[in-house]
């Protein structure tokens, strides 16, 4: 598509490990999308501005330095180690109210880069950046929803939310905790050589959601298990994911029990998600991160007069 | 001590970590002892041997080549990436019927080196290698002993022992997964410059105890409450060895609960695990992992005719 004439602001979801761009005309429609890998937890502060850059920097061929262009961003780029720190609003907390932006200096004078805030809970302590904006999305098509919507991801998140309210959240490091066993863990090499089988998960699923008090009793038994059976196709990898996730849904399971839990995220992972809320008799919808994610930064730009009202 | 002419065997607790060697008369009495850092778990198959001789190569030097010691070894030393794989005893197993050792051949021809089994459990699967030498320690001196057995450490066993026969064990990646939090997540720089506080320990300890399913929650809450509050003095690693903790004896509750809990392993983590059963309500006594290691060596040593009858 020719974005010249049309591409009025950006906007970014801008996170740990990557960089989703959208290019908007000024009603808010995306013209243009680009992503990289460059997520925020590789690079300095310096590096910011080039690697921002590297993804918008042909969509701005045609702005004069004196004309700048709004970039609206979201996610873990407004951490303390992030491009600048923006500030948490605090729960309870409606997405429609958002508007306070932390606008970061840039060499280029054609950015007006504003970071978007996070979202922080006092009791029990609980913080998260990125989702706020994707829940703001949910929001902006679903005004004034009551329900419960689970974000799955590296750092898991559940938010309560009434009548377009976010009341509060628990995040489960469940992805982490995953990402840490298959790297570091004794379970390493055998997850290494994993196959992935909806059989383990589900076997796993079960036992973590059953009996999640011996949560890191069963981690060695898959381990001791592989010793002792000297299986030749190995589905460890699925079974500790079955695992945690069953953790994490035993623990939440009185917020999703006889409702609707709205899963918001990667693609396979909310599917991994639906799948084992069917299989432990709940009912769950997917909705795509991405797109949550556009139709927040879409809602913070038309709070923030970006786009007309 | 001078051990010319009294020496007449070696006992070895080899583990992923250390080394410990002790030399022996012939009537089982230790007359030296020594230790490396030089743990299997860093070793390729052709240094064994010059690791064990930088710590015992001393003690052999009354040796001619054609007299052979015996070095009985315990621990994942036989392991299937150690020296040489052991075999697995399975429960129920008493240790006095222990005896079956795997011969490793060896160039030094004064070294006549055997590798305890270690113990397998088929069903929940589960493993040892090292502790059931520390057990049948305790078994020698407290002869058709009943009881609970608790070996905090990396992986920390539950031994279930009735008239001096172990009848199953349970293992958690307790120790592991301090290890994993505290150098590779998103804790590691909270946990870098943590102080010790008994406080902490004891508040991680009630709440891994009372909501264990909240553990990978709760672990986040760590992370954002640092974020929040902006202390001075952090205390995350005595909370979060609290909360595993906590999480552990929770799910072995029933088993210590209005028991004595003998608790045999490193002289600071066994106190540690005192302090945590004694506040949840329960009785422990601490034992020497080392002593007790010692104990089971010189054990095995008289069943292998070692050591005289």
């Amino acid at each position: 598509m020719n974005i010249k004439g049309h591409l009025s602001w950006i906007g970014l979801d801008w996170g740990t490990s990557n960089l989703r761009a959208w290019g908007l005309d000024k009603a808010g429609q995306p013209l243009v999308s680009a992503s990289s890998g460059t997520g925020m937890g590789g690079l300095n502060l310096q590096e910011f501005e080039p690697a921002l850059l590297d993804v918008i920097g042909e969509w701005l061929a045609p702005f004069q330095n004196t004309r700048q262009v709004p970039v609206i961003c979201c996610g873990m780029v407004g951490a303390r180690d992030g491009w600048a720190e923006a500030s948490y609003e605090k729960v309870p907390f409606k997405p429609e109210d958002m508007g306070e932006a932390t606008s970061v200096p840039t060499l280029d004078k054609r950015l007006d880069v504003r970071i978007l805030s996070g979202l922080s809970q006092h009791n029990p302590p609980d913080v998260m950046r990125g989702e706020e904006t994707q829940i703001a999305g949910w929001l902006s098509k679903n005004p004034h929803w009551s329900g419960i919507v689970c974000l799955p991801g590296t750092h898991s998140k559940w938010v309560e939310i009434r009548q377009g309210e976010i009341l509060g959240f628990s995040t489960f490091v469940t992805g982490e905790m995953f990402g840490l066993l298959v790297k570091h863990s004794l379970l390493a090499s055998l997850a290494n050589r994993s196959v992935w089988s909806d059989g383990a998960f589900l076997h796993g699923l079960n036992k973590g959601f059953d009996e999640p008090q011996k949560l890191t009793n069963r981690l060695f038994s898959l381990r001791a298990r592989s010793l002792l059976e000297e299986r030749q196709t190995v589905h460890a990898s699925s079974e500790m994911s079955g695992l945690l996730i069953g953790f994490e849904l035993k623990a939440m399971e009185k917020t999703w029990v006889n409702k609707k839990t709205i899963l918001i995220g990667a693609k396979n992972l909310v599917a991994r998600y639906k799948t084992a809320i069917q299989h432990l008799g709940g009912n769950a919808q997917c909705e795509a991160g991405n797109e949550m994610a556009l139709a927040g930064l879409i809602a913070a730009a038309r709070q923030m007069g970006v786009i007309a009202p």
